[in-house]
């Protein structure tokens, strides 16, 4: 077998090693997605296996329902449910800085013993830092390292680790996917991961109000400049009218985005008296972090968010007036 | 390396060392979707580059648009623009029995001298027969046999199966994704396949219509049966005003199936006067085959589709009923 990660296995082994007899808490980040949560129960399962060490995953925020079989018989809680004076060291997960664990975490773990990541922008805030940006998910990650180590992956272990290169990867989509990641996918079926049941509990168990949600925001698809760019809009009366969940915008933007000819998809949500958007686009070139800069935002070159302080009806010629000139500008330029 | 499929790799080397010389034409099946080209794009050119084969890929139907960039420089021919008459012989892909040619292409090619095929259901049409039921895609057993064979694999043709590989699994979603299958894809992308592009071709360029009738078919969504069963319409009202093509129905009775709950998705086709619908289901235990036989269809227990012959209006009681009876009746059966 293949090395995946030799710079990091050994480094891994020995921080963990260090911790045997200890109480530790296995820290991911707020509004958890699949990668934190499967990062944190593996690691969790690997440190209470391996190393003896009595380990437990602890998170500001509950975890998905999408993700809640998952976590199997690991133990995990929520911040608010444990003394969090009652760890000797905490280890952490998917968290490019200390801001990601959420605040109540951040105050009670002054100190990081371990910090595993794939973000490129990780602050290596940790005694030890095992951060490696070319991999696709923290998942895959460690997934290598504990093959490099030759530890036995229990069946949970390895559907956490799929779980976690699955929803990163956008289920194998993204450029971030390689040859490395089907490879250790491969591995991690061979110990008792299962693709068609991550995928049933991921993707096949969507709420009605979701798909209500999905409904309106198709429904309100405009498309300006010259149809390269599709604007859909969340209103309260759409929350209202479905009963629709904070969490369940996710994912919507992409379809404005994934449209042929369309450069850049834009969400624009209303709720509560607030108003923020997303912009994405299939392409760096498109730069939408400088439009969200205008918009008091940022974020990537493919994918940024903004916080305007406006109402939508203000938003609206702003925005449209502002992507006009975007792409004027970029055509220009060449 | 492991050895894929060890029983067929051998036979397809004999096979296709006879075809040296000839004019070959590499058959697919109507309505051909991403593991049908994909394998017809592999074989030809494998055929063309390994055995010196003066190969052509033949359609009966046109190459979908999502899958058009994937045939790169291989000779791709629509039935009806080539003469069928200038083939030695010919060699199958992916097509369980003859009927799936085409009439066109059945009625020119009576003899088949390979037929290569994942399909349990496959009729050994011809004179050598290569079918592996337990691999995911004829793409998944193509790439086995050329890799067991240490055939040189150039990037179209690696992507052309990673491509038949993706779509035949559900982009890694069905039960029948294995390790074997990871395994596969991780070759295919250290021979130059592109899991991203691959993706973006697939699924990121969706046509405004298709999204305008994914919106019409949501907004359409009953609940019945205690909220077991959700059907979907499109009306011809939907066709007139979104101007959608019928390819643009596919996947849409998804949406209906796989939503917290839901045992069966319905969707209802009305179109030129005509009604058909299709069944899903998560588990095999609901036997939506038998509900079609009652409306003059049939399938397999988990996919099924009808032709009713009666109106949207005449039909929607009665499937209403046959759904409530349908599901009262497996109660009892336990």
């Amino acid at each position: 077998m293949s090395e995946f990660f030799p710079e990091h296995a050994g480094p891994f082994a020995q921080a963990a090693s260090a911790l045997e007899g200890k109480r530790i808490a296995v820290l991911g980040h707020v509004r958890p997605d699949g990668d934190c949560i499967g990062s944190q129960v593996a690691v969790t399962r690997i440190l209470r296996q391996v190393f003896h060490v009595d380990a437990a995953a602890i998170n500001q925020h509950p975890v998905p329902r999408a993700c809640a079989s998952f976590v199997g018989d690991t133990p995990f809680f929520e911040a608010g449910d444990v003394d969090l004076n009652g760890f000797d060291y905490a280890v952490s997960v998917d968290c490019a800085d200390r801001s990601r664990f959420g605040s109540v975490v951040d105050q009670a773990f002054p100190e990081i013993a371990l910090n595993v990541d794939h973000h490129i922008s990780n602050t290596r805030y940790a005694a030890h830092n095992l951060v490696e940006a070319g991999s696709s998910a923290t998942g895959e990650l460690l997934a290598g390292i504990f093959l490099d180590n030759g530890y036995a992956i229990d069946p949970v272990t390895a559907q956490a680790l799929y779980v976690g290169i699955a929803t990163d990867t956008g289920q194998f989509r993204f450029a971030s996917t390689t040859f490395k990641t089907f490879e250790i996918c491969c591995h991690l079926l061979e110990n008792g991961a299962d693709a068609a049941q991550a995928a049933y509990e991921l993707y096949e168990k969507e709420s009605r109000a979701k798909l209500a949600l999905l409904q309106r925001f198709l429904a309100s698809f405009r498309y300006i400049c010259d149809n390269r760019v599709c604007i859909g809009l969340i209103r309260q009366e759409d929350w209202d009218a479905t009963a629709a969940l904070k969490e369940d915008t996710e994912g919507l933007v992409d379809y404005a985005r994934a449209i042929e000819g369309v450069d850049i998809g834009v969400l624009v949500e209303e709720k509560d008296g607030m108003v923020k958007g997303s912009f994405r686009s299939n392409d760096a070139s498109f730069r939408v972090n400088e439009l969200a800069k205008k918009f008091n935002g940022g974020g990537h070159a493919c994918a940024a968010g903004f916080n305007p302080g406006m109402s939508v009806a203000d938003l609206m010629p702003k925005l449209e007036a502002a992507l006009e000139s975007h792409l004027t500008k970029l055509a220009e330029i060449g």
